[in-house]
């Protein structure tokens, strides 16, 4: 049988030689393994964001891949480095600082492991303490991809309560009312809210359905306007606005091929409340 | 025998975890397949890059892989999603809106076929309208690439004259004058010209001629010079001016070492003319 | 047994297709070859940042891998197309202008030989002079990975005294003071010094020691401090300095989740002189 496929995401930039040395380090291992990448551009120290991108990515794997996540603020210090088991069969290795707070509420985590340092620590590299993305989380997701160890050989478990998770943003959810946030930005300069399809669906909005969105940049209201629900950005006319269920599952607000973040000088380091009310 | 490698390209970027979903995608179909990319950063909703950006990719590639390019702003709508065969017996899984343009004209299309979405889509992501490139083209080229199905069972064939085209820029071209226009500019500032080296030589000129250039801006002469035309530009001094042929068999013109873009301060957002004359 | 992986860095950039021609000319030559990339994002013709690149990934892969680098100022020109054998086994395609620098004094050359373009240069692109990175460079390594050729038939050996070098920054070091440059910035903002983390130990400079740290921009002094020389930055609060081991096996100055560079608004383009006194 295939062995699974090692999944790797982190904060370290694609201009060095980093994330070859952890995908050479998983060869080092078992030179038959395979390895991917999901992004290495995670905004710097940014748990939040690799929390999320890892929850919309991991269900379009095989049940049984091994995920590496490394955005960690904490190298070298007493954060614990772990690796999760989820209930559909896939594995994170990470640091466990927020990294599996999204996977935790969406797939499950079955049970949860530390990484004993003393067995799953690459033995070569004892003086140097800043790339546990290579040393650590790779050599120890190899070892595991491989079968070298077990998953029970990761080290000691300990409660899945104890997973340390950020908080979650979340909308303010009632009948044909959500008051939420924009999140984040895709790269078509849509706006991701915090509020999930489902949810939206929930509070009685139907594709099809106008909907008056304002968007508000605290106290000041920047939009009060009708825009429809569609299936996709390819509904309205070109520059126009429009909602619709997003691909990791959230409602995006889009203006067509224009760019809604620059079509309304929205400030990506700002948080924009947006309240949506069926018409 | 082993199964075809999937190649992408699309304009999803490359700093979340889209592009690895679509990988992803693959692999839940049948974890053998291979993947691959092209780029992810091509300009958002340019169609006539990806186009040309394929044709000078596809032919390095081995007859039989299975291209993917999703550069899709009418997603969701009614532009149909194809699979084309080429005469080198490659694929590519792309919206029919202009993609194949270049493609037709080099390698040649040997038949076309639009994708039957009841059965070559994914099943269980039917509430999400706006990610093909996962959903409906990396899906579909992965049943294709696997053999789960036959490049019939893809959906209904139609002409290969109903093929979506963009405008193809071309050079007016006569006995030792060529007027041409800069396409774009390579990684290193060179400006590649919208005229292809085999033209350039059917014009008569050749490797080691001296080439008089008039650069326009609209009705404003920019420059006007007499440059080689060498094999490279490592024929000429350090931020000296040459013509060579580029690796997309295309001409360009570039500054040994010194980007020709910035050295004249050319804006890449414009449209320059170029005139070449035979000294 | 399980043929060589090729990995490939390169100044070529990620938007374009060029970097995907060079995996698809290995599969070319050899449908079962892996390919895989370190970075292509090398800044254009640094070819001394492609060497020290090298340096540090190439321990973390198997011993025989094949390396191809090309940051190539004079392609199409005289300098010497070559691979070379190291003492570890693994093998590098590349121009011989300087990239091999960091890797014969850290691992050490074995052999090195000159492409022979008669045998081991892609027929089918003769009329392209430009773009060697496809079709001599990845061309000629996927025959050796391929086993297509042995290293003996890449073409002539030639003295390893006579590999191109270029100048190797390094520090003046004595008992309890080192004085050294910052030579580059990790994607943290962090400081690389000119001095080796072995350099460093042998000056007498243990982990927990507290270290002076001056910080000169020509004659002007910009920080004059004492910092803790830690195992990592998280051995700090956050925004507070330290001098750790990094991954390169060379010294770094880091602040703590609070990118050293932008804290003391340093200049990448500029060279600053740092000295180190052992408190």
């Amino acid at each position: 049988m295939k062995k699974p496929t090692i999944v790797m995401q982190s904060d370290f930039g694609i201009d060095s030689g980093l994330v070859a040395c952890m995908h050479g380090m998983c060869r080092l291992v078992d030179s038959e393994l395979e390895t991917h990448d999901i992004t290495h551009l995670i905004p710097a120290f940014d748990i939040e964001a690799a929390s999320y991108c890892l929850q919309y990515t991991v269900p379009f794997w095989p049940d049984g891949t091994v995920f590496v996540s490394v955005v960690d603020p904490g190298v070298g210090t007493s954060r614990k480095a772990s690796v999760a088991k989820l209930k559909n069969g896939s594995y994170v290795v990470t640091p466990d600082n927020g990294t599996l707070t999204y996977l935790k509420k969406r797939i499950g985590v079955e049970e949860i492991r530390e990484i004993n340092e003393e067995i799953n620590r690459y033995p070569l590299t004892k003086d140097v303490h800043t790339f546990h993305g290579r040393d650590l989380f790779a050599y120890c997701a190899a070892r595991l991809a491989s079968g070298v160890i077990s998953f029970e050989e990761v080290g000691p478990a300990y409660p899945v309560e104890e997973i340390v998770c950020h908080e979650l943003k979340c909308a303010k959810i009632s009948e044909g009312l959500v008051e939420t946030e924009i999140k984040s930005y895709d790269p078509f300069g849509s706006a991701e809210l915090t509020v999930e399809n489902k949810e939206f669906q929930e509070a009685g909005f139907r594709i099809g359905d106008k909907v008056r969105m304002v968007l508000l940049d605290g106290e000041e209201q920047i939009l009060d306007t009708v825009i429809p629900y569609e299936k996709s950005f390819g509904y309205v006319e070109k520059g126009e606005d429009v909602i619709f269920n997003d691909l990791a599952s959230y409602v995006t607000i889009a203006a067509n091929e224009a760019y809604f973040m620059k079509k309304y000088k929205l400030d990506p380091e700002k948080t924009y409340q947006v309240r949506l009310i069926k018409e």
